[in-house]
């Protein structure tokens, strides 16, 4: 795999808040692209900061979200997003003026609005890189996590355009194409890649019976595959985007009514056709993944 | 791979009706665990036959099925689940006595049903393979397709017994488990774990916006893989199980209905609670495939 390099970055030490699959994947993906500067992990004390130390993929570890930002000058916040705005505000409240502060979650909006606020010369623009796992924890960091994928930057108007570049820099230096949406556009669509999708594999997992397990074959387990994910992470952010999510599943309740009637009528020319819609959108798209998933 | 052997079945010559994917997969495990006898190959003249007579898959290929017929002692149905009964027929007729008839459709109330009156000595018990792949065609042929995966054989109560161990035996000796269900029993389980979840695939693969595209992550690509079957074949097979399927969406779509509801009461408890549901069943299931599925 080619691999972009980090050896560039304007930045001398950063923080990653949350040492998880994504932070410590940051953080690995920012080694094997030889960032030259310093990796401060920030957490709670407990595995995966120890895993993160033990297999060098940050210099630092600090439980004081405080003490970490006050030495930092990018700060990527990559805890659960219904703690992101409270560790937002945290380490703005101890960062030095000019550093920059972004965040890794699967909604955008309400982060956006909440970091709206923040100390003289100190910046947040929202970040959401659409790569990830089923899987959790350091254990499973992968350096290769971002490559190839997309990020969707939330700047605002006001947002300091060098600190957006500097921000665009740091993740294609971890080989991602990088964006710029609204929060509001962001969610929006992420709600029907990403957040609909979930909850129609849960649906659909829910709906085994014990029995009926060994009869599954390969396309439930594909199209199940993300109900495996953490139902607290997951539930957060689904309320936190939960009138998109809501409009979302909508349009796919109404789509499954529209496949069951024509099924009832007998009405194959429909049912073809449906059928014809989704073949041609899935077609456009890539083939399975081999376990990435967009949280 | 530890291949299992079919070098003691009990049949001489077997006849492939329909030299597809699953048709070849067949041929093509026969060989690979040693069949000594003979393959014969029925179809419409063209590339899939051509394919299959050049990978020698097939000792001889036949566009008559009444004339293949007459020669095999197993015959395998592998057309579309539309053409199954009108093949079982023509087959049936032409047959010598003693002739075991199957087919690998995934619906089999209809198929049984139809195949009830046949001619004094021929045999039919129906088997779905639970085994497959959104590709279609000779040339992605198989011979470990069918290995470690679960074959259904559904025989009457009154198949004659020696018949049905054969059949077992050929399904085991291409690596397959069998398990034995009244044909509905089959078609209700599969509305569940099969043909539900394609309808599922379709209806999210179809709400996806062009503009949405580079937006969508594994997640997504995994959960609408099987959107991208053939959108023919998968209208007969929804027809033909019209009852269970739209039980199966219904169930779907409540438990849908219930996800929404909790998201926009705010239910946190409850939304985990029906995460959780879904995450213990998907747990209990394997990885995701790489590229199987079962139709």
């Amino acid at each position: 795999m080619t691999h972009a390099n980090a050896g560039g970055l304007p930045f001398q030490t950063i923080g990653i808040v949350g040492c998880g699959l994504l932070g410590c994947s940051i953080a690995a993906a920012l080694r094997s692209r030889r960032f030259p500067g310093s990796i401060v992990g920030c957490g709670r004390p407990g595995k995966n900061l120890d895993t993160a130390l033990g297999r060098k993929l940050i210099d630092r570890a600090e439980s004081d979200l405080g003490q970490a930002a006050a030495v930092c000058d990018l700060i990527v916040v990559c805890t659960p997003v219904d703690r992101i705005v409270e560790d937002i505000r945290i380490a703005a409240g101890r960062a030095r003026p000019g550093t920059l502060i972004t965040d890794v979650g699967s909604v955008k909006r309400f982060v956006c609005e909440a970091a709206g606020e923040l100390p003289a010369g100190i910046t947040f623009i929202g970040s959401h890189p659409i790569a990830g796992s089923e899987k959790q924890g350091c254990a499973h960091a992968d350096s290769d996590l971002f490559e190839g994928r997309v990020c969707v930057l939330t700047p605002r108007p006001t947002s300091p355009r060098e600190k957006v570049v500097s921000l665009t820099s740091f993740w294609q230096s971890l080989g991602m194409s990088v964006v710029e949406m609204s929060p509001e556009a962001h969610d929006r669509a992420l709600a029907r890649t990403s957040h609909v999708p979930h909850l129609v594999a849960a649906a659909l997992a829910a709906t085994l019976a014990l029995e009926n397990r060994s009869l599954t074959g390969g396309g439930f387990q594909d199209t199940t595959r993300i109900a495996g994910g953490d139902p607290q992470l997951w539930s957060a952010i689904f309320l936190s985007n939960a009138g998109e999510v809501t409009a979302g599943l909508r349009a796919v309740v109404s789509r499954l009514e529209e496949l069951r009637s024509a099924i009832e009528r007998g009405d194959k020319g429909r049912l073809e056709e449906l059928l014809k819609v989704a073949k041609q959108n899935r077609d456009g798209l890539g083939p399975a993944s081999k376990g990435a998933a967009a949280p």
